[in-house]
C-alpha cells in the first residue's frame, strides 16, 4: 500500500472502535459487536465496509437514519419462516440477530429463513455468511440497495447491487462467496480513478451512453454495469422482488425516494447439513470440487485460481501478522470522532 | 426465421411427441408430461431444451444414460428438507415430480427443498419454475452440469454453466429468470457462427486464451465466459457444492469422468408465500418494481426494458398464434423417430 497507509493492530482497532460506539450511547454489548464486526470485515480486507466506512455510519446516527436505540423484532411467522422489522436499528446488530435466528430455526426445521424490513446497510455480507458456516450451516442472503445500475436498456439507474452472499461451512476453512451483482463496486472503481487507471474489464456507462472502462467518465454519472449485462440486470431486480415481498419491506424504487440510503430489505435463509449426519462425506464432495478447479493449468503463467472466500482468509492471515494498513485519512478522522 | 424452418403448431407438436415417447415405452402419464413439456419450452421460444433436444434425449435413452423405467425416490429427509435419488429416470419426469414434493412441503413448513442426485438433464429450468409458481410458491433451482467454462485463471474447463432459476408467482404474469451462469450458450454461439456473425460481447476463450466474440474460434475448444468473468466462476462452482452436497450426489468433477452428462445433482427450493396473508399488497410491491424499472427512458432508442420471463411470454402467445417455427431438419428428425 502507498505511505498514505499505517498500520493499525486488529486490537488497537477493535478497542478505539468501541470506544467510539459507546461514546456514541450503544450499550456495551452491542458496541462491542459493531467494533468487533468492522474490525472483523477491515481484517478480511473490505476495507469500503470495514473501518473506511465508520465515518459514515456515525453521520447516519447523526442524521436519524440508523437509530441508536431500536432493534429487529419479529412482526409474523409460520414454521420455518419469520418477517422482522428492524427499526432503522444499527445494520449490523439487526443482521446479526436475524442470523442467528435463522440458525436456530434451521436446525429445528432443517432450513430457516428471516426477512427483514427497515434495516440499515448490514456492511459486509460476509460476516454473517461466516456466522452460519461457524454454526455449522449453509447460509444464502441478499439485500436491496439504493438504485446504482441501469436495468438493461434503461437510461437511469434503477435496480441495486443488490449484494448476493452463500456460505458453505468446511472444516479446513468456509467457502463464502460474498458478491454484488455490479461487475465493479464504485468505491473499487473511485480506487482506480484516484490511481489514474483504467478498470480490466467495461464496468459502467460513460455520458454518452457507452459501456466504459474509464473510471473518469463512469464516475460522472453513478451507472454501473451489471455482471453478465442483461442476466445481471434481471438478478438484482428479481433478488429485489424476493427481499421486498418476503419481508413486505421496501424496494429499491421506495429506497431511491429518499435522501439517505436506510430502510433496506434483506433475506436470511439457512440451511443445517448436519441433517443428514453425513458431514465427513460432505466434505470430501467440497474438497474434491476444490481439489478439481485448483489443481488446474493456469491460463497465464501469472495466473492462480481460488475457490470463494479463500483470498479474503489470506489476506485476514497477512494482517493478523503483519497489522492492517489504514489509510491515515481515514484513521484519522475515526480518533477525531472518538476524541 | 429462415425459410428452412416450417411452422408446427403446438397441438400437432405435442401429440407427435407423445406418440414418440409412447413408441419408447414410457406410460401414458409420463410420455404425456414428457410431450407437454418439450412442447412448452419450445413454444416460450427455449428451442435448444425443446423440439431441438428431443433427438438427443432418445439418444440417451437408447445409450442407457436416460432409464425409461426408473423414478426419483426419497432417500432421506428431516423437517423442511428432503433428499432424493433419480435413479438416472428421465430428468424431465423426476425434477417435475421433485418440485411438487417441494411444494407440498413448503405449504406444510413455509419452505420445502428437495435435493436431487443421479437425475438426467432437466431441459429448460423454467418449467418447474412455473410450476411452482403455478402452485403460488417462489422457487429457487439449480442443477449442476458437465464442465465447460474455466474457473477464473485456469486453462481447461472445470465448471458448469449450472443453471439458476428463480420465480416468483403474480396474477398478472409469474416472474421468472432462468439463466445459465455462461455469458452464452454453447447453442447460442452456434447460432451466431452459422449466420456468420460476431457475438455482441465476448462470449468464451479463443485457441491463444484470449477472450473472444468470434464463435468460430471460440468453438474450437468449448471454454465459455462466466458472466461477470471471476464473479460468475465463483458462482458457478458454489452452486455445484451445493447441489453435490446437499443431494450427496455427483459434482461436475464427476459428471466430468463420464462419457455423457447423466447423474447430474439438483436443488429444489419452494417458498409459499401465502403464509402471510398479504397476496394483494405482495402483488402492489412487485408491480412497484415492475413500474419502476419498465417506465425508464431508453438508453437507445431501439432500447426496451423487460421483466424477467416477459420477453419469453410474449413468444409464447406468438407461436401460440402463428405457430412454433421449427427447423426442417430437426422436424424431420423427429419424424423419423417416430415412424
Amino acid at each position: 500500500m502507498s505511505d498514505n497507509t499505517i498500520q493499525i493492530s486488529s486490537n488497537e482497532m477493535e478497542e478505539t472502535l468501541l470506544n467510539l460506539f459507546l461514546k456514541y450511547n450503544f450499550s456495551n454489548e452491542k458496541a462491542q459487536l459493531l467494533a468487533s464486526t468492522y474490525t472483523e470485515s477491515t481484517l478480511y480486507g473490505v476495507f469500503s465496509h470495514g473501518i473506511n466506512r465508520v465515518p459514515l455510519f456515525i453521520e447516519y446516527i447523526e442524521n436519524g437514519s440508523v437509530k441508536v436505540d431500536k432493534e429487529a423484532e419479529k412482526v409474523a411467522s409460520f414454521g420455518s419462516i419469520e418477517r422482522w422489522d428492524g427499526h432503522q436499528g444499527p445494520g449490523i446488530i439487526n443482521a446479526t440477530k436475524c442470523t442467528d435466528r435463522a440458525i436456530e430455526l434451521a436446525k429445528e426445521h432443517g432450513m430457516g429463513l428471516v426477512a427483514l424490513r427497515n434495516n440499515n446497510h448490514w456492511m459486509r455480507g460476509g460476516s454473517y455468511a461466516r456466522q452460519a458456516a461457524d454454526a455449522g450451516c449453509i447460509s444464502i442472503l441478499f439485500t436491496n440497495t439504493q438504485p446504482n445500475m441501469p436495468p438493461w436498456g434503461g437510461k437511469d439507474s434503477r435496480t441495486g447491487n443488490n449484494p448476493f452472499v452463500v456460505s458453505i461451512p468446511r472444516k479446513a476453512g468456509h467457502v463464502i462467496l460474498d458478491m454484488a451483482i455490479s461487475q465493479f463496486a464504485f468505491g473499487k472503481i473511485n480506487d482506480y480513478k484516484l490511481r489514474g487507471k483504467k478498470l480490466p474489464f467495461p464496468g459502467g456507462w460513460d455520458e454518452n451512453d457507452e459501456l466504459s472502462n474509464d473510471p473518469e467518465r463512469i464516475t460522472l454519472k453513478e451507472r454501473g454495469l451489471p455482471i453478465g449485462y442483461w442476466k445481471g440486470s434481471a438478478l438484482s431486480i428479481i433478488l429485489d422482488m424476493l427481499a421486498t415481498l418476503l419481508s413486505a419491506g421496501d424496494s429499491t424504487f421506495r429506497i431511491s425516494q429518499r435522501p439517505f440510503e436506510t430502510a433496506v430489505s434483506q433475506v436470511f435463509l439457512c440451511i443445517y447439513p448436519g441433517i443428514f449426519g453425513d458431514q465427513d462425506l460432505q466434505e470430501r464432495l467440497i474438497n474434491e470440487i476444490i481439489d478439481y478447479t485448483h489443481n488446474v493449468e493456469p491460463m497465464h503463467p501469472e495466473d492462480r485460481t481460488y475457490f470463494p472466500g479463500e483470498r479474503s482468509s489470506q489476506t485476514r492471515v497477512k494482517y493478523e501478522k503483519e497489522g492492517i494498513p489504514v489509510s491515515s485519512k481515514v484513521w484519522d478522522k475515526v480518533m477525531e470522532l472518538v476524541s
